[in-house]
C-alpha cells in the first residue's frame, strides 16, 4: 500500500516532468554553445536572434512544434535549403552533425540573447593612433584615392589594394565577417563595420594604412557611415545594429561612442512590439545633416539628425516615418537627391526624398530585391533610373527616378530585364562605362554563380553579354559584388571560396568587358565587397 | 532494493521542485490577481510594474531575498510606511489580510505584464458625438471659461462646477484614478487622462457637458496635452503612457489613434536597457509645433514635433535630449519659453528652453521636489521667477527665471522658503493675487494635512499666514490642490477625504484669504485635482 502511493506520487511527477520535456531533444552545454555560435553566424541574419522571422521564416520552437516540423522535417530543410535559403548541407558549409545539432537546437527554447549597455560599449574604445599624430597630409606616393578596400569575408580581414598597381597595399584585421565599408567624405578614412559588432577606422594616409581606432558598438552590426553633410564632414559616425536593436553615434575621428538609442520599437500599422527591430542599411544625406537609418522589422526610416549633438544633452533629432517592413539595403538616385531602399520581402522599393525629407513612394518590384546601393544613370528615353536585381527572381527593376524631367516615368518600374539566372545579389555601373554589370552568387547552380552578365544601359532592350567567369568552377567560387575604379575605366569582381583556397580578383575593361588583370596571392581568401576610395566617397555608382 | 530506489529517486525529484521554491511564498491564483491589482494602483506608480524602482525603491525579488527581507520586513514597512511611502496598513488603506498578501506577493517572480499594441489601442476608439454633430457655438448660457473640472479621483469621475455660481453642471465618468485634466487651446474640450490608460473629450459647451470621444490609449498612462502652437490649435493630441512605455499622438478632435511611439531605451550616461521607461509630464510649446515629454526613468526629455504626422507615412520628429534621471512633474515659468520639470530622485529642477529648444540647465533644489504645474510671478528683486514645493522636506524652491533681464538670479534658487511642514504636492498663484499657496497633503499629521499656507509672493521674508481648514480634520480629509478662477479673485481647495464620506471644496477670497463659500453635496466623493478652464488653456498658475 504505501509502495503503492511512492509509485503513484513519482508517477506524477515524473509526468510533470515529461510534459514540461515534451517534444524537446537535449543539447548539453557544449552543444548549445556550439549552436548558438552556428545560429548566430549562419541564421540569425535572416530569421533574427528570437527567431521571429523577418527575411526569413519564424522558427520559434513552439510554432514549430504546432506545425509538426520535427527533427527529421529541420534537418530536410537545413540539409537542402528552401526558397532563397541556402542548402547549408549539400553545399558543405554545415556537417550532418551540425545539421542535426541545428535541428535539435531549434526545437529547444530561444535563449536570451545578452544585452549590451552604451558603458560596455564605451569600455571597448580604443584609439590606437591619436589624430595629432596621424599624418598632416597624404605620407604615401601611391594613388590612395584609387585604392580599393577588399573584404576578406571569412577570415574577418580588409585588404587595402592599389587599383593603379594592383598591389597589395596592407592587410588589417576587421573582425568577423566585415559587412561593408565605408568612406569619410575626403576618402581618407575607411570605416569598417564587422558583424561582430567592431567598428574600425583606417588610415589611408599613411605609408601603410593602420587600424587608428577601434569600438565595439554592440554584439551584431551590419551598417556604418559618416556625416557628409558640408561643414560636418567627418565628424561623426553612425553605426547600425542588429543585436541589440539600436544605434551609436560616435565621434568620425576617434570612434568615442556620443549617443547610443535604441530602435526596439512598434511595427507600423499594427503596432506590435519588437524587440528584434534591426538597425538595415544607413545613408548619410547631402542635404541636411543628418543620417537615413532604416529599421527592417517595423517598417519605418528614421532621419537621424546630428547638428546639436554637441550641446547640451546630446540632442539627437529622430524622424520618424512608416515606410515598409523587411527594409533593407539600397543607394541614391543619380542627383543624390531620392534615397531607394528595398523592403526585400514586401517585394518593394521606398523613395526617401532627402531634399524635403519625406517618404515619395512605395514601388512594386520583384521578388526579394536586393539592390547593394544599386546603380543608377541616365536612360535615353526614361531619364534618370536606378536599378535593382533580385535574389529569388532572375529580373532587374529599372525605375524612373526624376519626376521633375521625366515625370510619366517617375517612381515607376519603366523596364523590367530578364536576366538569364535569380540569385543576384549586386548591380553597378560608372558614369564613364556603357555596361550595368549583374551578379549571380546565390543563384542554384554553380555555373550561374561562375556567371557575369553586362547590359547596355542606353539600349535595354538589347540582349546581354554573358560570360562565365574562367577558373571560377574550379575554385568552387561564386562571382560577386562589382565595383569600378576611380576613373571608371575598368571594374573589379571577387570570386568568393572557401576558406581552405585563395581564389582571385577579376579586372575587366569597363568599354570592352575584357579580362584586363587578375588579382591573386594567397592572401586572396573569401574576397567579397570591394569599396573604391573614390567611388564609395563620392556615392558613385 | 527496488522500493529504495523508487524512494531515493522520489527525493530527488522533489528536492529539485523544493529548490525551485525557495523561499517564495506560494499565493493562489485568486490572490496573485487581487495581488496584481493592487501593485497595480498602490504601488507600480512609484516601484514601477517591473520593480525596478524609480521614485521608489526596487522591489524585485532576488534583491529583497538578496537583503534578506522576508514576509515579516516587508509586512511592517507596508503597514508603518518608511520614506516617502504612506503608511498603508496604519492608514486603513490595506487590511492587515492585504498586508500580508502584498508582503508574499513581493517574494513572488514579477509577473510578466501584458503587452498592448497601436490596433488594441484602436479597437477600443469611439466617437460618442461625431465632430460635426457638435455645438458650432457654445449652448449652454453659463460663463463656461470659468467652470472647473473637478477629479473625484478614487470614484473615476469628473465633475463639471460652474465657477461663477458653484453649481454643479454636469458628471461624468472617465476610468479610474483620473490624474489629470487638459484643456484646449479654446477652452472648449477638456481631455482626461485615467491611470487605466482611458482618454476622454469633455465638450464644454455643450448645454450639459458630454463625453464626445474616448479611447484607451494603453493600461496605464498619466499624462495628455493637446497641440497649443499657432495653426495647429486642438489638431492634436498626446498621451503619455507608464505601461507599455510609449506614446500615442490622437487626433485632437476625435482621438483616433495616428502614431504610437515606444519609450522603451537607454538610461542617460550609463546606457542600460529598460523596458519601463515612462512617460511623465506633457506639456505643449508655445514656440513651436511640439510638445515636451519627460521620459522618467531614462532621465531624457524628447522635443516632440507634430507638424508633419499628416504627410505620407506618418513623420514625427523627436528630439532625444538627456537631461536628468526620474523627471516627474512641471510647469512654465512667466513668459511660457522656459519649462522647469522636477527630476525628483535626483533633487533637481532640469530648464528647457522652448525656443531655442536646448537643455538649458539643472538646478539642485530640495528633497523630492513636487512641483504640480508649479508657480510662477515677478517678484520685485529677483525679477520673472518660479517655485516648486518638495514632498520630503519642508522648503519651498524659488527658481529665477529671467536670464536676460536678472541674469545675476537665473537658474538658481534665489530663495528657500522653509514651510512649517514637509509633504507638499501642490503650489498655485495667480497675477492677480498677492499670494503663493501652498498644500500638505502627504505631510505625516492629519493637522498637517488639513492645513494650507500663503505667503507674500513680493515679500518673501515675511512670515507665511497659515490655517487649519474647519471640517477637514472631522472628515479625515487631505486638503488638496490649489486652483484659481479665470478672474484670479479666488482659489479653490479640495477636501481629499475617503469614498464614503462626501466631502468639500472649499472657495477662498484671493486678496483676504476669507473663505467665501464651500461646494459641498453626495458628490463630492474624494475631490482631488481642479482644473479652471481659462486657466489651464492658457497655462496661468
Amino acid at each position: 500500500m504505501r509502495k503503492r502511493v511512492w509509485v503513484g506520487l513519482f508517477a506524477v511527477l515524473l509526468g510533470a516532468f515529461a510534459l514540461a520535456q515534451q517534444a524537446v531533444p537535449k543539447l548539453t552545454p557544449e552543444e548549445m554553445e556550439r549552436a548558438k555560435e552556428i545560429y548566430f553566424q549562419q541564421c540569425a541574419g535572416c530569421h533574427g536572434v528570437l527567431r521571429k522571422g523577418a527575411t526569413g521564416k519564424n522558427l520559434e520552437p513552439e510554432n514549430l512544434l504546432k506545425q509538426g516540423k520535427g527533427v527529421d522535417y529541420l534537418k530536410t530543410i537545413i540539409t537542402n535549403g528552401f526558397g532563397g535559403m541556402p542548402a547549408w548541407g549539400k553545399l558543405g558549409i554545415l556537417s550532418p552533425e551540425e545539421v542535426d545539432l541545428m535541428a535539435r537546437f531549434l526545437l529547444n527554447p530561444v535563449p536570451e540573447p545578452p544585452p549590451w549597455t552604451f558603458a560596455e560599449a564605451k569600455a571597448t574604445w580604443r584609439v590606437l593612433v591619436p589624430v595629432n599624430e596621424r599624418p598632416k597630409a597624404p605620407e604615401t606616393k601611391r594613388n590612395w584615392e584609387n585604392y580599393f578596400g577588399v573584404i576578406l569575408r571569412d577570415v574577418g580581414k580588409v585588404a587595402i589594394v592599389d587599383g593603379d598597381t594592383k598591389e597589395l597595399v596592407a592587410i588589417l584585421p576587421t573582425g568577423y565577417a566585415t559587412h561593408i565599408l565605408r568612406s569619410s567624405k575626403d576618402g581618407r578614412y575607411f570605416y569598417t563595420i564587422g558583424r561582430d559588432g567592431w567598428a574600425k577606422i583606417i588610415d589611408l594616409w599613411m605609408e601603410k594604412p593602420k587600424v587608428v581606432a577601434e569600438m565595439r558598438a554592440c554584439l551584431d552590426a551590419r551598417s556604418i557611415d559618416t556625416s557628409k553633410y558640408e561643414g560636418y564632414e567627418g565628424k561623426y559616425a553612425i553605426i547600425g545594429c542588429y543585436w541589440p536593436s539600436a544605434f551609436l553615434v560616435v565621434d568620425g575621428q576617434t570612434l568615442e561612442p556620443i549617443k547610443m538609442v535604441s530602435t526596439q520599437g512598434y511595427v507600423k500599422s499594427q503596432g506590435e512590439f519588437l524587440r528584434e527591430n534591426r538597425v538595415a542599411s544607413i545613408v548619410s544625406s547631402h542635404f541636411s545633416p543628418e543620417w537615413i537609418v532604416n529599421i527592417k522589422e517595423a517598417g519605418q526610416t528614421w532621419l537621424v539628425d546630428y547638428d546639436k549633438i554637441d550641446k547640451k544633452g546630446r540632442p539627437v533629432s529622430i524622424t520618424v516615418i512608416d515606410t515598409e517592413r523587411f527594409l533593407h539595403d539600397g543607394g541614391w538616385d543619380k542627383s543624390k537627391r531620392y534615397f531607394l531602399v528595398a523592403a526585400n520581402a514586401m517585394k518593394k522599393i521606398v523613395v526617401i526624398d532627402a531634399k524635403t525629407r519625406e517618404f515619395v513612394a512605395s514601388i512594386p518590384v520583384g521578388d526579394k530585391p536586393h539592390p547593394g546601393r544599386g546603380a543608377n544613370w541616365v536612360h535615353p528615353k526614361y531619364g534618370p533610373v536606378w536599378a535593382t536585381g533580385h535574389i529569388k527572381d532572375n529580373k532587374i527593376a529599372v525605375i524612373g527616378t526624376d519626376p521633375e524631367g521625366h515625370p510619366e516615368y517617375a517612381w515607376k518600374v519603366v523596364k523590367m530585364i530578364e536576366a538569364p539566372y535569380p540569385g543576384n545579389l549586386f548591380i553597378k555601373t560608372h558614369p564613364k562605362s556603357p555596361w550595368l554589370i549583374v551578379d549571380f552568387p546565390v543563384a542554384p547552380t554553380p555555373e550561374a554563380n561562375a556567371t557575369l552578365c553586362a547590359w547596355q544601359k542606353d539600349d535595354l532592350e538589347k540582349d546581354p553579354i554573358c560570360w562565365q567567369v574562367p577558373g571560377a568552377l574550379e575554385k568552387k567560387a561564386r562571382m560577386v559584388h562589382i565595383e569600378f575604379n576611380k576613373d571608371g575605366t575598368e571594374f573589379w569582381v571577387s570570386a568568393w571560396g572557401n576558406v581552405d583556397t585563395p581564389t582571385f580578383i577579376v579586372v575587366y575593361d569597363a568599354q570592352t568587358l575584357k579580362e584586363k588583370a587578375r588579382i591573386t596571392g594567397d592572401w586572396v581568401i573569401t574576397p567579397t565587397g570591394k569599396f573604391n576610395v573614390y567611388n564609395t566617397a563620392n556615392d558613385i555608382y
